[in-house]
């Protein structure tokens, strides 16, 4: 498959309360979403706790394999907020303060702008800052790994503001068709057809709907004409085993 | 911190949907849910495509760190269904008919039983089945690795009916402050009490409520003496900053 030809995205979620059940993240979908309007794919979702060794193992471990690593959470002001320190050992660099940072620190607690606050502008050595429109302390980012804040609200903001930093990638095709068949019944000549078409992506979800076992077929791939012959092929096969196509887009 | 004491949980969900956007994952939350009944942690979350490489690699690193591995999809009877596969890969075992899951089948689909679908009765040499309600196809067990459905109807009758064989953990109690006070103001007196609790976990998150960006302080842990003097110092120390407590339960 040519399917990492273009710039791939891996997201680490980070934070126990994302474990515990305390808080659903809300941010991969956005991820999802975002990225994919520059035809980046998520490849891998990590979701770890505060844990320093995890994050560096992990942080490590992404940016071997993705062309952007995402990290969201753990970049505020208290003690179990140690995504920076963890980055930047990732890194093996210092975790220094940041004179811009700091600056926007100042001016958005002014006299408030205690010790402990101060922590908020300190990021690995050699970062560029994410800036935050809702609540002043900066995201960062070092080299190919973006480090957001957790809050939604925040978290959109900052990834917005990084989309013109990432390369885009090549535009992306797709097409679905739900049917009647059961995975079972069309799994050998999907098979096939797959075999014949390397370079795209065929995939199949069965799902209940209206009490019955449905089957969507997702056919993506950068190479349109291919897409539309292999759906043709998929669509004459479903119908000569005496399948509906039940819906399609 | 001893917070490992107790057994622990990954969840690996599989599927290139997921990561498409096409499907957000319902399984997780009742991972969480179900396996704190039985006072297991989930530690970890990996969600990645269909890709054999990705899944061997995935699922021996979690067997190597938790107690328990779950793994989601991709047992189903298609060419991208390949879990059971790559499982027993990461196993260094065979991929093999299961003579019981195959009369499942058999008794499940009756003449509709073709090649294709008997797919869904290999397994990695040595697996345990896990009951499939739903639609006959069972999941399975092999060692500390468990094969769950993807969906989601499917996967929580089958983590049902796995929930006994499971080890139950030393309860975990927990309790969270709503305050109006910001991180930055609460950070350095947090860190002070987390040392003076090393067993305990203090973790806070600020959230917007009303317009306002309140802070949640949760502390949890097995000693529940502890977690009540801990949370006491906490709310003495928020108290002596002029904050309020606006929720605690």
């Amino acid at each position: 498959m040519n399917r990492e030809t273009t710039p791939t995205a891996g997201v680490i979620l980070i934070g126990n309360e994302l474990l515990s059940g305390r808080t659903q993240d809300k941010n991969l979908p956005v991820f999802i979403q975002k990225l994919a309007t520059k035809n980046i794919k998520v490849r891998e979702v990590a979701i770890i706790p505060d844990i320093e060794q995890r994050i560096i193992a992990t942080v490590r471990r992404f940016r071997e394999m993705y062309t952007y690593t995402f990290t969201t959470g753990g970049i505020g002001a208290t003690h179990d907020d140690i995504t920076a320190a963890s980055i930047a050992k990732a890194f093996n660099t210092g975790y220094v303060m940041h004179s811009e940072a700091l600056q926007i620190l100042q001016a958005y607690y002014g006299e408030n702008l205690n010790e402990t606050r101060k922590k908020m502008a300190k990021m690995p050595e050699g970062a560029t800052l994410i800036p935050n429109p809702v609540s002043g302390a900066p995201g960062f980012q070092i080299e190919s790994v973006f480090a957001l804040a957790g809050v939604p609200m925040i978290m959109q903001a900052m990834l917005q503001s990084i989309l013109p930093r990432l390369h885009t990638g090549a535009s992306l095709f797709s097409k679905t068709l739900i049917t009647d068949l059961k995975e079972g019944q069309v799994a050998q000549s999907l098979a096939h057809i797959q075999d014949m078409y390397p370079q795209l992506e065929i995939g199949s979800y069965p799902h209940f709907s209206l009490d019955n076992l449905s089957l969507s077929i997702v056919v993506s791939g950068i190479q349109e004409t291919a897409l539309e012959e292999a759906v043709k092929k998929i669509e004459e096969t479903l119908r000569s085993q005496g399948g509906h196509i039940l819906k399609n887009w």
